[in-house]
């Protein structure tokens, strides 16, 4: 199994998710961050806005899955995701040693 | 050694910790998330009422352990956070490579 | 590659990008975080003042960087996060699998 860390501009957000669920995928978990990539202290562009400040708001999107999935959210996520300015956001990929549903108690990918 | 996520419903938080005293797990690093599973689109009960939006607020609980105490982890979050209805959440198991005490430079198991 | 993830004291931020900066690490994603160490339960120094509450506001700093980098990044975020106070921080090491520039589509090591 494998954690798919996605982190993205906010306002693609709703997109992201529901070019997500055309693949199926549908747990996720989301959390809002502040970030910065190569261009620290240059400029990057925030809501049609220039701005200087270093720490700008990204939302992660952390998507727990099999194998099989990874490449097909990478690019379901990169399709949306993309405008081709400079902090569009990465994606980074982890292995996942195990998974438990804790309603049921399954583990393993029966539980993703 | 290990980390365990655990991503349960917010109102158990506080009974987590202290189940998770009760077997010595003093340290975790809590954030605030929202998610979903595989209840996407359709309800699910928060704080007693059914309601149809897709990201529900979750409360995320890393532990970094040692990997003989991720077991009983498991199991005394399981005890806690395990209602029977849906939405009850998720622990997910990684790797870890080393760890660092910032105040004494402790690193590996001394440092957990 | 690896991740790097430190949790250090809120305070601390901004000293923490200075230093990194002056070893080329630019990127990186921050989030508030809550957590408890070794001294759930005791007191703990927060902005000068006691207090008793056990889940004390932290910033989680996740570096995304190559191998060799791990050791400079670690020594950085120590020389400035610690005050030699309990509470000081933690620092957690993993393995990364891959890692995707959403703008541009590079991947591995290009990408980070
Ligand atoms: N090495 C890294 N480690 C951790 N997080 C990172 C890293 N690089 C980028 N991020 C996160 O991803 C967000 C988006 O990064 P960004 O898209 O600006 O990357 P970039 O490498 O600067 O590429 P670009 O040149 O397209 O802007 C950052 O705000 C930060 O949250
Ligand atoms: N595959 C996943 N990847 C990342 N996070 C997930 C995943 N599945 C669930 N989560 C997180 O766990 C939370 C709780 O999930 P939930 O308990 O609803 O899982 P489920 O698989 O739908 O099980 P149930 O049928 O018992 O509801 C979600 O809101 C989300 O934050
Ligand atoms: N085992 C752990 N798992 C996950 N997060 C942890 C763990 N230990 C500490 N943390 C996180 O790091 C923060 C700082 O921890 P802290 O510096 O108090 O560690 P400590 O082991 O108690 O060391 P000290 O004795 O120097 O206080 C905590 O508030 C929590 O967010
Ligand atoms: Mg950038
Ligand atoms: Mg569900
Ligand atoms: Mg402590």
């Amino acid at each position: 199994m494998k954690k798919v860390d996605c982190i993205v501009r906010p306002d693609v957000l709703e997109e992201v998710k529901n070019e997500l669920s055309k693949i199926k995928i549908h747990g996720m978990t989301v959390s809002q961050v502040f970030g910065c990539g190569l261009q620290k202290g240059k400029k990057e562009i925030y809501r049609g806005e220039e701005i200087e400040i270093s720490l700008l708001p990204k939302v992660k999107i952390e998507i727990v899955t099999d194998d099989a999935s990874v490449e097909s959210i990478v690019d379901a996520v990169t399709k949306v995701a993309r405008t081709g300015n400079v902090g569009d956001g990465k994606i980074f990929i982890y292995d996942i040693q195990d998974a438990i549903r804790i309603r049921t108690g399954e583990r393993g990918e029966k539980a993703i």
